[in-house]
């Protein structure tokens, strides 16, 4: 008898015929013997639908209050969810965030998780009833309710499940499993068997979309192994655990992109030393995500320095912008939203260092500039124009070959598991 | 400096605007120097909408799920409400029934409070910020969110004024108070500026709908005097508080109809004694609510009898009422939801023991039979057809000359407040 954790997205539960479907595939696994805490996010876009009511009477709402609203969703899908399953003759019991022992801090919209209390979870599945939690929201310790931010509901499935001791978590979505490329854009891009949490972390953070940053930093972290798979069939989707053998086998895992970045450029700055700190703590403070930092070599004692930033936060980082840039004594500040980040990533780069020589002439020969390149031992990111973006990711799935599951054998022995190689993701 | 608990019902929040409008009413008593407490309804039919939701995945949902689903309703109206008065720049802090202390037994769907705790809400009161409350819910005393069946909210309401001792509860609604009969059927109808708690539960159990049985009871059991008004003006509506000297003066307050109600006859069943325990053991035992009961007089030995219940009933009681047949040798059961109860209420008919007789000839006069009688000390109530209702309400209305403040100053001292006479309500 196995413990399980399975996750439903939205699209999942996105209507009475799906929560049904979902319902069966449920009951399924407990009359196949195992133990099964469900995770469940709110129906299809209602989340959405809740934002912009929020919208429709405050243009900025009280940040406590936008919790609570939010966290409707989920008590909506989950109740539904477990009346179908009482319906279908098993014992189910829906538990808030707050009753499901979810503690958070107190930062409404993106609270982190500080503790999984669980009890109720446990007496339930003790006592042979499926748990259903919902998804993406806590209490804090202030005994407010608070929502975990974009993919909350994956982090609260993790989590529980290592709170549980889970043998694994399920990540149920519209898609059935992490490719090597997104593939509306590269229909032949592969499905991939197995990934390892570091390469999965480095394509979260480079906008694959199958699963969040800090959902697989938890996982991680915690031992739990992932499983992402479709929710309209039953094969097997992505697996996603501690890197072992096999994967070590890989150099290239797929390719991702992401256009929801802007490029912002602090001008011609002095370059002074302790310069970058005073530029970037004020960001941190008011807790900016900054990637892909880029000092230029200094000219005349002044640079520029570059960096990427989501563009949902260009309005809200303006005044911090404009006044670090009069502090530091910048000719000004640009901002460039039409820009992506195409990054390329795999396990097996640390030890290939032609990986990167080889992106770069992809783009080159496809006659796409790179305007920033940043890496990490398993991955290679360019900023490029963003209308280009499709272009580059065909040419380096392409010049990598990562449609073949056969490329790596060429260059190491064969082994019955070759295709643990690539690694990419559509979003969810 | 009063404390006022306010109390706004779905219509009062339907959409932006009008919660825009109530969260400026509400500021406004805070400018004026009231500390305010308001309790929220679901958005217009949101409730509705959320069973018929349950009614997609389950013919019968579990009624633990169901409450669950619900309570996402007031969750949604109290956030927004909530972030409009932030908007404003007054301190708001939604509470839902459980973070308010609400604690309910475990009976879902119909749950009854037990204790109000309310240590987040004077909290809340103390630091100057303005509580908004979840109407209609609580949380068990098993931890289970319940909800407290129809007119939750006004009980709500009604609760936490007598924990807070608030001065006075507001009842904000879509109509501006109790009227002599339903505005819709007699046109010329009154609204009362003051009734007695006994008038307003009669009426309120004899299908006046602007405020439940429930909440009126509380109110007079906790001497919470309550105020029913339009949450779309600012005059005063009808005050509903201890009987005092000048409601004495009062015969008859209103005209009240019900045509929720189906009349049900348990036939020719032998005339035993303890027979009517028999009959109606069972019904209480399955929680339903049985009113009118009559049994005719014994002819050879058989009698039928026959009483009214909530026509939503009658498909769940059937099973019931066949095996009580079965169990008292009846002949069979009839049941006819095409019936309508009419009820004439007014406090000084204990000392005027004309009235029900006046009444039934207005009922005769109009060719109007008479199907069954049951009267209390304030009230008399017929059961007629349900087509005649409206004519039934007018001729009664009239024959009482309901419309006219001064009949009783005609049999009475007049006095200036002779107006506080009449009663009935429209439904919310």
């Amino acid at each position: 008898m196995a413990l399980i954790v399975q996750k439903y997205g939205g699209t999942s539960v996105g209507d009475a015929e799906r929560i049904k479907r979902v319902a069966e595939r449920i009951v399924a696994a407990v009359r196949a013997g195992d133990q099964v805490c469900v995770v469940v996010s709110a129906m299809g876009h209602s989340t959405d639908e809740l934002v912009s009511l929020a919208a429709q009477v405050s243009e900025e709402p009280n940040p406590r209050e936008l919790d609570m609203l939010l966290t409707s969703g989920e008590r909506i899908s989950m109740a539904l969810l477990s009346m179908v399953i009482s319906d279908l003759g098993y014992e189910a019991i829906s538990l808030t965030g707050s009753q499901a022992g979810i503690v958070t801090d107190t930062t409404h919209g993106k609270a982190r998780i500080l503790e999984v209390k669980g009890d109720r979870v446990r007496q339930a599945l003790a006592a042979n009833k499926i748990a259903i939690v919902a998804g993406f929201q806590g209490v804090s310790t202030a005994y407010d309710v608070t929502t975990l931010g974009r993919g909350g509901s994956d982090t609260t499935a993790v989590a529980l499940a290592a709170a549980l001791g889970a043998d694994r978590c399920e990540i149920y979505t519209d898609v059935d499993g992490v490719y090597t490329a997104d593939p509306r854009i590269v229909p032949s891009a592969r499905k991939l068997h197995a990934v390892s949490y570091e390469e999965m972390l480095e394509m979260a953070a480079s906008g694959a979309g199958v699963l969040m940053l800090r959902s697989v930093e938890y996982a991680r972290n915690h031992g739990v192994v992932l499983h992402v798979r479709s929710s309209f069939g039953y094969e097997d989707g992505t697996w996603i655990k501690e890197e072992d053998e096999r994967m070590e086998r890989a150099i290239i895992s797929g390719v991702a992109h992401d256009i929801s970045e802007a490029k912002v450029v602090i001008q011609n700055v002095p370059d002074t030393p302790g310069i970058a700190a005073r530029v970037f703590r004020p960001l941190a403070d008011e807790g900016f995500n900054i990637d892909m930092i880029v000092q230029n070599v200094s000219a005349e004692g002044r640079t520029d320095i570059s960096f990427t930033m989501p563009t949902d936060d260009l309005r809200r980082a303006k005044p911090v912008l404009d006044e670090i840039a009069a502090s530091v004594g910048a000719e000004g500040v640009a901002r460039d939203p039409d820009i992506a980040k195409i990054s390329l990533v795999g396990a097996g780069m640390k030890t290939h260092p032609g990986v990167a020589a080889d992106m770069f002439d992809a783009l080159s020969d496809a006659g796409i500039n790179i305007e920033i390149i940043s890496t990490s031992s398993i991955r290679v990111s360019c900023v490029i124009r963003a209308f280009e973006v499709e272009r580059a990711v065909k040419a380096i799935h392409d010049r990598f070959k990562l449609t073949e599951e056969s490329i790596i054998r060429e260059q190491h022995p064969a082994t019955a598991t070759g295709q643990l190689r690539a690694i990419n993701a559509r979003e969810t």
